[in-house]
């Protein structure tokens, strides 16, 4: 259906006729969705400025029963952004909601609006001698409200844990309108039942989060980055340990890579710089972070230790920030070398960590088996048990896509068997939801209906996303 | 009612006679309240050893509509594990459960049961080479299943988080009986509404939390322990800043603590050794936990910068394991000394840290204004905004007592003034339920109604405590 004339003028008087999109020549920015799987077709796209105004959007489509999609930086990589049906539901975007309202540096906390982006938030933090530590590809369009959204993950959740741990305090506006002021900064506080962790991570479907209470942290004075050659997953899961042990709470990333994506960035994209390392078929990117000077490098007599051990071959230990983000830059090429060589699809999984090793091999030989023309691209986050397990085709690149069901099922069943999780960071939203149907514990799936029942009973809140 | 005996024999069916107490003079243990508040009068007190056992009781109580009451250690100091009315309810004390079920060293966690001490906790996380950090004074009775329902948080909150961030998975059994398996040991999992979160910190009022996965830690190699003299909460503030900024992950505690209760330690508790310093109206303890060995003294030259910057008038760093002993000594030693002088009652209150020192001064204004004969004996965790905000009246001990209530509300309003929390960590139980329903935002008062009734319809779990 179009968008009826009279609820057009309610929605203009609430945010002006600049802010309410009805010609999808204008739509591009919200309806193209970042990994090309998703178009959006919403009956309006509306743009506010304030949760006062967020808050007369919600209650107007409470009333007229409309399905509502809220939006930050449109970068998810699920679909949980987009609409689920044609011409019937509200797109809410948040991007003009991106004012910082408060820092308190004696506290380390900060409020912000959801529509801020990461990237942002970064600068607000360090604009006022602060570091705020989520961190991954997409932060320079990300909005913290999607993170929050989506509990996102990163790079840097071996030390400081996913957004769920990085948040002090939210604002929500409820499915009937209402307005949930949850915007407290403190450390601690057993009032109740936790409402910040259930709407944070329900990817929309539970209310829309139109502010933010975020934890600062002291920034490290110093990094320390090494690339490091391991003969296998299970070194690297030793090596993991001996570092853990060593450095303790100083570790802030250990990243796994197959030597293969490795070999895909020097082949598609001969611009980025690869460290010159012994061959070895997998390499290990992790980094320290210090908060004193030092005059010795506490990583290379940890690295020295582990060569004794025979857990790595080679190692190279960055000189400069320089040579730092080169060896990151390297690891953030991946999906583009992916992409480049054709028929990239993604996962993000997540396993106990001691398990990764006989799952590697174990997942890989029955997909090998029922694939035999896949070829694999691992890499992610070792030291949070997270894996971005994903494939090309590069003989053939529809090959992965027309398949794409059967391979994820493949992989998933394997997860499960592992005590694994088919998502660790990006989500469900759309991709995924039937693949969370069949594998997720029936009774979980219950318990999450019966609340977004109790919360949502017209379920207007993101429909057909997750749930 | 007395005890149906049919119901006895199905619960003798369960348990076994041995397990089935029914007799008021074997109740002691279960039914006297750790802060002689609530004697608990339950229909009978039944002693599970496994999953099944708990999940058929609860099966059997919802078929006939009983009150059930879960208890761990019955450390709780709101009566949260007391039965709310009498004769009615089914006491279920889980401290049969206190096996180890797994450890995975590699993975940094493990599985027990519910009614393991949180003592044991640590030995068995000791046992295996790794550090649990969760740590309070009751942590020999406290069981780690009443640790979660209460999400408690103790003298490490400031580096490792409360209970809830020391936890990947729980089981659960419902309401209704049936199990949830939630046993995940992942690190990240974004699949569906944080479950996990919701039933930690509920105080047993949505199932029983039978199983638990926690996350273990490297053992730190070493500490520095010094307790300092500063002029003023906000001197205090300061320091715990220049500590942040130079430590980082460092500091693992940071305590604040009134000259006024270390003076009754002093006076009442001869025994203790209280470490001789210059007089000053505040002391702070505060520990860094390093992972390396280390020549120089960390803590010596940021306390140096400190005195320079006349932050701090006078500190001691403990030269051995021993001295650091003696240091926490005094400060656990504060609510035996103040029960001692007389009148004691608790509070357990959280603020956003940079409003403390003013927050301290106009409530003790208004409280001194309206009850002139009380005396305040204020502590607690600094670095998490916690305070312990208590009073004794040594002069007529019964006085506190008789105008607790008014106490607690003349507190409680300033509190909530400043944004804080009338619980930090105790949690609400019954002892703050009426203050949680007249202080707590409405709006979240009714998303926890909603949520309680949509997981436990009859309300059978923890009758009468938090909501």
């Amino acid at each position: 259906m179009p968008l009826p004339n009279d609820l057009k003028d309610k929605f203009i008087e609430i945010v002006e006729v600049n802010h309410v999109l009805t010609d999808p020549s204008l739509y591009g920015p919200y309806t193209d969705d970042f990994t090309d799987h998703y178009k959006s077709q919403p009956l309006v796209i509306l743009r506010p400025n304030s949760t006062e105004q967020v808050s007369q959007i919600i209650k107007l489509c409470a009333e007229n029963r409309l399905g509502v999609v809220v939006q930050g930086g449109n970068t998810n990589l699920t679909g949980s952004a987009s609409t689920s049906t044609p011409d019937s539901e509200v797109l809410i975007s948040l991007t003009r909601m991106k004012n910082l309202v408060s820092v308190d540096t004696k506290g380390d906390s900060m409020v912000v609006e959801a529509g801020m982006t990461l990237a942002d938030v970064h600068k607000c933090a360090e604009d006022n001698g602060k570091f705020f530590p989520l961190s991954f590809a997409a932060e320079g369009n990300a909005t913290i409200g999607g993170c929050l959204a989506c509990n996102a993950g990163g790079v840097a959740v071996l030390r400081y844990g996913t957004t769920r741990e990085l948040v002090l305090g939210i604002e929500v506006v409820l499915p009937d309108g209402r307005i949930w002021n949850g915007l407290r900064s403190l450390r601690k506080d057993n009032t109740g039942y936790d409402l910040k962790n259930l709407f944070m991570g329900s990817e929309g479907t539970l209310g829309v989060i139109t502010k933010v209470v975020l934890k600062l942290f002291p920034i490290p004075k110093e990094k320390e980055t090494s690339l490091v050659c391991v003969e296998s997953p299970a070194k690297a899961v030793a090596l993991l340990n001996r570092v853990k042990d060593s450095a303790g709470s100083l570790l802030t990333a250990f990243e796994l890579i197959s030597e293969k994506p490795i070999s895909r960035v020097k082949k598609n994209l001969p611009d980025v710089e690869v460290p010159e390392l012994s061959p070895s078929p997998w390499k290990v990117l992790l980094e320290l972070s210090l908060f004193e000077k030092k005059e010795e490098s506490v990583l290379e007599s940890i690295l020295e230790q582990a060569f004794e051990a025979e857990e790595i071959t080679d190692a190279i230990i960055a000189n400069s920030l320089k040579d730092s983000h080169k060896f990151w830059h390297v690891r953030e090429s991946i999906p583009l070398a992916d992409r480049t060589e054709g028929g990239s699809i993604h996962s993000d999984i997540s396993l106990p960590i001691a398990s990764i090793p006989e799952f590697l091999e174990v997942s890989l030989k029955r997909l090998k088996e029922e694939f035999p023309w896949i070829e694999d691209s691992i890499f992610g986050h070792l030291g949070d048990g997270n894996l971005h397990y994903n494939f090309v085709s590069p003989e053939d690149p529809t090959l992965t896509y027309r398949f794409e069901e059967e391979i994820r099922r493949n992989l998933y069943t394997t997860v499960i068997e592992y005590n694994g999780s088919i998502s660790a960071e990006h989500g469900i939203g759309m991709l995924k939801k039937h693949h969370n149907d069949e594998f997720k514990d029936p009774i979980e799936l219950e318990l999450m209906k019966k609340i977004k029942n109790a919360i949502d009973p017209e379920g207007i809140m993101n429909p057909g996303k997750l749930i």
